[in-house]
């Protein structure tokens, strides 16, 4: 055993795991990304103080440590690089406070998204940031990676619900950022910083978070199926031209309407417009909210059936709600099709037509199918690459190159909301450019002198073999 | 003539400008701070290539940089340090871009607040910062302190509406940071850390911003008298008990309800509500909008008269504005009776009664008038400490001191929105605490090695005598 491990065990007992089933776990997250060989053990921290004395012994060994949430990531960004320590944050997930005055929660990192909304529902508050995974993702997750979602929009994305963090650095040192105000402005802004920094600056072991009075009213749904991409997109724009900002504005092209199809079967559709999609199709669900809601959604409904649209139009909570977990069963499905290299850019919304037809040159260019989700009210697509077999072939490779470059040619980015990870750092460089990525590996430099937080992650040679 | 300025001369020709007003302007902003020297020479910068011309001539010679904006900063942070070349940004103000599809403007730094949003307006778009100042302040000063304001709780700070801009390093690179979309997780958030960063990292020469519809509908106005400042307090926690968020909750105080009178005078405030505010009262102006502010300010009204106020709704917004023209009168009314030093503190809202009671008990100990306005949406107090004479004499700095750590150690900080300057410097590294202001440090060292950035703002030893 080596001289780590022995000392993580004598400074943090039980909560040190060496089982090869708990190691092995910490080899993947949601990406379907695999690192190339176990950590040298996963600690489950219980407190503050067992963070900082996990930091304290890899810093006084040069030892690397992967901070871990709920695993639920889609970029490898929390997942075991070669001779490093897991430390997994997942049992320290108490609420530590609600102020319904201030309107903010204080959490530790391995709350569930879901659970805090859960505490937070019976006071008439919400915590806005949602992953489509809320049910299984932790809240220090959605910071680490500031996790974008269905709202993002109209509601924002996870920077603007973060007030502060506390942060054990690489050394084991605590410090604290932020405020328990809206406002707050002395001295750079290291809450933003941290929010997205992928665990390579510190390891976050508090947040204070915005939670804000649930909207009122019942939100309203609109669906509708369109001929082609190009049609449902520009129902999207009409949407914008229009001055309405839709709380969600979904879209599931062909390739993922018949993935969701097959996967749920014809007795979970039966009922939904999704029924009604003919082969071909692309889908479009929005939904409105606040005192505008039914306003807005016949409007909306109005602009869809001018763009060519079948519309449907669902005023009550269940049909919505029924509506939106078609569009959440896209990963499970495409899971269930076969190995899935998942993309995340992102482009200016009323570049959605080019990219569309980009991807579909980009397939038919390689011969791969490429189902694609988009959050068309922000502009991030998610195209999927489907492919069998354990490592992600040399043309899918091509493909999803191809893919990001097509984006910010089109001024858009790399991925808009699942990180960098260590899937897609070799793009990084490229996107920023040299000056700016320097700049970034002079910040990170800053906070992590010796190396140890995360490496491979974001910017490191790499040292994770493709699955 | 320096070698610096000779420089400047042959490279930017007309731009730079020796002349004695020219310089003598840029010794102060409207904090009421003034530098100990006027600057080498100002440069007018019409163009980005200007701008890399300066920082080239500047770095060669290490010389330091002051940018500036539109000069209307409230706490010393573009103000002409000894021996430094003011980079006057106020000539770019140019709109390069309004797209409606993806909801943005490209500005140049130096456009006005107030002329982005008449050119935005006609087409049913807003760019929602509102600092007090938006009619004479620039885009580029409110990104570079994070400029907050009225609308903060419902419509976040100027941050939130932040989605890239391009930055002239010390040494004369240009580089682009951000995106042109709503997501966007490529790398750590340079965005964020420049918004904020008070023109110690680098020049900001161009910004993508987030612009929204204009909000639906007529705002509605509810104005209020109580007794005192803490019956008024608690009228704004019974409004956030009550799960609303109005677009706007200020509050004045007696003494501020008193300076503004007397200095609009009897006529500008007939038949408005402030009329009829009493001696020793205290003045509370809730805005509601969006479909649902009709039902929401009834709403308000109900429980500002059920807290002990006298209540006036107004739905008109001719009325609304002239209200809200009566709290920006503050500033003006401010400075018309005496020298004032203004505080910035923000605490958590739940603590506003606390706060306003530590301001009683500071003044009283110090014979000190201190005038009090509060964003009470957000917790956002500004105390102005009045005096004469042309040195902010030694009880009032310890007076201000006395503030800043009631409101610390009330959970709240030093500067909610106006930014660290050279005015509050003194107090960074307490707020912060070592470990923190030296990781400030170091991000600074990372964009700025040989600091010739803004010397003397924010960090450094003071360079600026005081007043």
């Amino acid at each position: 055993m080596s001289h780590v491990v022995a000392q993580l065990q004598e400074a943090l007992g039980a909560s040190v795991s060496l089982d090869a089933d708990a190691l092995e776990a910490t080899r993947e997250d949601r990406s379907g990304w695999r690192s190339a060989t176990p950590p040298l053990a996963v600690v489950h921290a219980g407190s503050v103080e067992e963070v900082r004395r996990v930091m304290r012994i890899a810093h006084a060994n040069g030892t690397p440590v992967v901070p871990r949430g709920a695993g639920t990531g889609l970029a490898g960004g929390a997942i075991a690089s070669p001779g490093a320590i897991v430390l997994d944050l997942s049992r320290m997930n108490r609420i530590l406070e609600i102020s319904e005055a201030d309107e903010l929660a204080v959490v530790e990192p391995g709350v569930v998204n879901g659970d805090l909304n859960d505490a937070l529902a019976p006071l008439g508050l919400w915590f806005a940031p949602d992953p489509a995974s809320r049910a299984i993702a932790s809240v220090g997750g959605n910071i680490a990676t500031n996790a974008g979602g269905l709202l993002c929009a109209k509601y924002g994305v996870t920077r603007e619900a973060v007030l502060g963090v506390a942060v054990v650095l690489a050394d084991g040192r605590l410090i604290r950022l932020g405020h328990r105000t809206v406002k707050g402005v002395t001295g750079y802004d290291l809450t933003a910083l941290f929010t997205g920094s992928e665990g390579t600056l510190g390891i976050i072991v508090e947040a204070t978070v915005r939670v804000r009075p649930i909207t009122a009213g019942v939100p309203v749904t609109v669906a509708a199926a369109f001929a082609d991409v190009t049609a449902a997109a520009a129902a999207c724009a009409a949407v914008t031209a229009d001055r309405i900002r839709p709380a969600i504005l979904e879209l599931m092209d062909a390739g993922v309407v018949a993935r969701v199809a097959a996967f749920l079967g014809d007795e979970a559709l039966a009922g939904t417009p999704l029924e009604q999609v003919l082969p071909g199709e692309t889908f479009l669900i929005a939904q409105t909210d606040d005192a505008g809601a039914t306003s807005e959604a016949a409007r909306i409904a109005e602009l869809f059936a001018e763009a060519g649209g079948r519309v449907t139009l669902s005023t009550d909570e269940a049909t919505g709600e029924r509506l939106l977990d078609l569009r959440r069963a896209m990963h499970p499905a495409l899971a269930a099709s076969g190995q899935v290299l998942i993309e995340d850019v992102a482009v200016p919304r009323s570049k959605l037509p080019e990219m569309f037809r980009a991807i579909d040159e980009i397939a038919a260019r390689h011969g791969v199918e490429i189902p694609t989700i988009a959050h068309a009210g922000d502009g991030n697509l998610h195209p999927n690459f489907v492919f069998t077999g354990d490592e992600v072939p040399a043309h899918i490779w091509q493909a999803a190159d191809e893919m990001f470059r097509a984006a910010v040619a089109l001024g858009g980015t790399l991925t808009g909301e699942h990180g960098v990870g260590v899937l897609k750092r070799r793009w990084l460089a490229e996107e920023l450019g040299d000056d700016v990525f320097e700049l970034q590996r002079g910040i990170k430099a800053v906070f992590d002198p010796t190396g140890i937080l995360n490496p491979g992650v974001m910017f490191e040679a790499s040292v994770v073999a493709a699955r």
